[in-house]
């Protein structure tokens, strides 16, 4: 799988992504996921891609070679508008040429694009390509995309990324974001490759590829987990007291919070009491949680 | 969608579930998907189910309700995976009843099931059923399961639980582990079912529905989203300075550590530099990460 992450803010934007591709788990190799395409003082544009690799490599080539009948590509396109619309072209070119052939052997049309940048007279802008070649962009209350693997290190995102925040206050997020994941998820894997766009600059601000010998990433790694540890042991365990300003007691049964029981079936030798010959369907109905019951 | 998370501890099992179900964003609304099977001094398990709720209320209703021709039912099972073995016969029940009409309605069959408990005479023991109604055990080295949106939650739960920990530290996890899928998935809502179980105790030992008047679970759901974003703060900035024993330099191009880049055609006007007329692919043998050239 991929882990790719972007984030479009005030500053500018920060683009992060891992290296590792799969076919299978016995066949792991790396790939580089960032491709930049830089004419410094007119545009600097990234283009990070997960899913099926052969159509984010065929994506990758149209869109760095391909110059169109009336003279179009991303090197001259008027507006990253323009030229994200030339991204969602070629994914369309590749599903033309492939889609059928993929299917035929039982194979997902797959890929998902990560593509901004800035071009000389606009904005910083952010968009994420869908494999039907359409796309969305980022926005002040959605200043990030992920794409491939995303779930492990969306929390850390979702609590700290705003359009405000400093640039490398939002790189040392994203890199803890796929701190995260490379813990949670075998599929994603070093080096990482993270670019920081200063807004107006017209060219790659800071750049690095982060292998395991990255002292500022291993730092990030080691001091992360035990951090996260210290704050896990510092928060107080349960206290299960009988108390009514809380549904934490010392068994639930004395209060609304019980558990939903199945009930033993009447021919059991259950000692003390008689059960109830209830369907399970008016179990369910007695539930303490249910709308009538509350 | 669904998240449920149990553990297999030293001291017991933790099992935690929440209660949205959903049918498309707008048919949303609330079932409790842990079911208590008890009989104090004999055995104590517990269910939670995730995926197809019309599945899993049948094999809910199948398991509660049914005694097999021997005789053998969950209620007097010599053991545990005698238990989780009519679990996963209940699932292929209904996967016979169902599966083709589901298919030709093109819905998938897709149910997953958390099983564990204690039978007199027996350890603790925790399962995990898969829709094909095969189903694996937990174990010391992997002494968690989670089912339904498990990503979100996965990485705290990576970093804290081992089979030693205490079970109300254990608890306190899973509700962190559950706050972070609340805040990052619209799909997983309150109230929870939180149940502790004290090994050999035979019965339930500690339980708790909560709801958004939970105090403990609100401390927990504000004191981790602080502190998390304390521990983010304090953890400094990147440096982005050229030093040779670190990738994090200004610009990257003086080293190792630079971007794939796309080569502008040569027909774009680019000042200072002739562009070398090489292809993608030879640009990718040069990518300065390749075995080649490292």
């Amino acid at each position: 799988m991929t882990y790719c992450v972007a984030m479009r803010l005030d500053q500018g934007l920060v683009f992060l992504s891992d290296s590792r591709t799969n076919a299978g788990v016995d066949q792991v190799s790396t790939f580089r996921k960032m491709l930049v395409f830089e004419r410094p003082g007119d545009r600097m544009m990234v283009m990070m891609t997960a899913g099926n690799l052969a159509i984010s490599q065929a994506v990758r080539q149209i869109i760095s070679e391909r110059t169109n009948d009336d003279g179009t590509s991303v090197w001259n396109a008027a507006n990253m508008f323009d030229a994200v619309r030339l991204v969602g072209d070629a994914v369309r070119e590749v599903h033309q040429r492939d889609a059928q052939a993929l299917s035929d052997a039982g194979i997902e049309f797959n890929v998902s694009i990560l593509f901004g940048g800035q071009i000389k007279g606009e904005r910083c802008r952010l968009f994420l390509v869908y494999a039907a070649g359409n796309f969305i962009e980022a926005h002040a209350e959605g200043p990030y995309f992920q794409i491939g693997e995303s779930k492990y290190g969306k929390p850390i995102l979702d609590r700290v990324v705003s359009p405000t925040i400093p640039l490398d206050q939002a790189a040392k997020c994203a890199l803890i974001s796929m701190d995260s994941t490379l813990r949670s998820n075998i599929s994603v894997g070093l080096p990482l490759d993270l670019l920081v766009y200063e807004a107006n600059s017209l060219r790659v601000s800071r750049f690095s590829t982060i292998d395991t010998k990255n002292q500022y990433f291993q730092m990030i790694h080691d001091t992360w987990g035990q951090r996260l540890k210290q704050i896990f042991d510092e928060i107080p365990d349960p206290q299960w007291e009988d108390r009514t300003d809380s549904q934490l007691n010392d068994n639930g049964r004395r209060h609304a919070s019980a558990p939903v029981r199945a009930f033993a079936p009447a021919w059991l030798d259950t000692p003390k009491k008689i059960m109830p010959s209830v369907s399970p369907l008016q179990t369910l109905a007695e539930d303490p949680m249910s709308p009538q019951a509350r």
